[in-house]
């Protein structure tokens, strides 16, 4: 794994902090609300998926308006991550870093074992 | 609001491709797995939470091991969103952009009023 | 729709009441707490279905460990959910008789929409 | 513990099996949508929570209509439980039971650890 970011937020982390304060909404943007805003968001998303086959959802991007409210719903879901990773001065690419590392050695891919000797 | 994007996601998206390559994981990346697996972690996240006080939250990060638990969590939602907006192919950083363009005319900022005129 | 009950829920409500009572537990009890609790059990509940195909899934109750896990997840998030009720005071049978009218007005069956004149 | 049953359901699975009958809804009421859909409705009862502050939901059993909202949303999230149990074939009072006495003992409480003896 190279010394590269594996994602950037720095700047979706500032225009967030920037929205926030123009609302006056950092009294809000405490961790157990935004946890439950997060919540609510991902219940969100997981409607758009509910009652389709594989089949269906495969075909999704081919219907314009469902396809932006995919976006939107993503979206959604990630801007309320990112703002409760920054509210607790969490750093996102190292976070995503050592999990992937742990993630490899818990599942170490076919034909690696022999390296974890 | 700039043309420079506010999230990167490329490279932890390719990471991503590449894990699941090497274990012939992609079989399982469906949408709706991912979906449910985002759920669970979101749950776990939730559960970090869940019977800490404002202030407990506030003096989480003063606990390494706790921190990194939350770190973990943060970064296991973060892990299967991305893979899901990239099984989707849909463009994390576009999304982000029009969603927050949205909740600035839908949530328009005191002082900014006018300008809508 | 009858009169009956369409679901008893108060010796389960008394029970989880004792069960805090004697724990000193009312004071973690919030509705937001429960609320995250809540979460983190439906999170748990996903997790065994994430990787599942719908076949797999059928066979899930042949293997008893695996079934009895579905039951215990099934009651943690029933057991947060009816809590949570209770202590907001909430009639959990009453509502559930006015949400079932309201889902039969907005889902009419077939042929009941000559009764809708 | 008593033999009498804590939770009484048998009226409601009913009354969902015959609102799915009528309306052919059995082929959608698969396990996992299921699941997706409890999500769904987890996430809109987190967004009654996510702003509030613990005060604020003490009162909010003063305004009717968002009470009204409430209830909705608990019933919502108890009517795709108890669904989905039931296409499970899973006994929810006895899984409720044996959760119950699996956290007894897990939490055992003040003054009864003499019993464990």
């Amino acid at each position: 794994m190279t010394e590269q970011p594996l994602i950037e937020t720095a700047a979706l982390e500032a225009a967030l902090q920037q929205f926030a304060d123009e609302r006056n909404w950092q009294r809000f943007h405490t961790p157990r609300n935004l946890m439950l805003a997060l919540t609510g968001e991902v219940g969100e998303l997981a409607e758009i998926f509910q009652w389709l086959t594989d089949e269906e959802v495969a075909q999704l991007a081919d219907d314009p308006a469902r396809f932006t409210h995919l976006q939107e719903e993503v979206a959604d879901v990630l801007l309320y991550l990112v703002r409760l990773a920054s509210v607790m001065k969490l750093d996102i690419d190292a976070a995503v870093r050592d999990k992937l590392v742990k993630n490899a050695c818990k599942y170490p891919a076919p034909g690696t074992e022999t390296q974890r000797i």
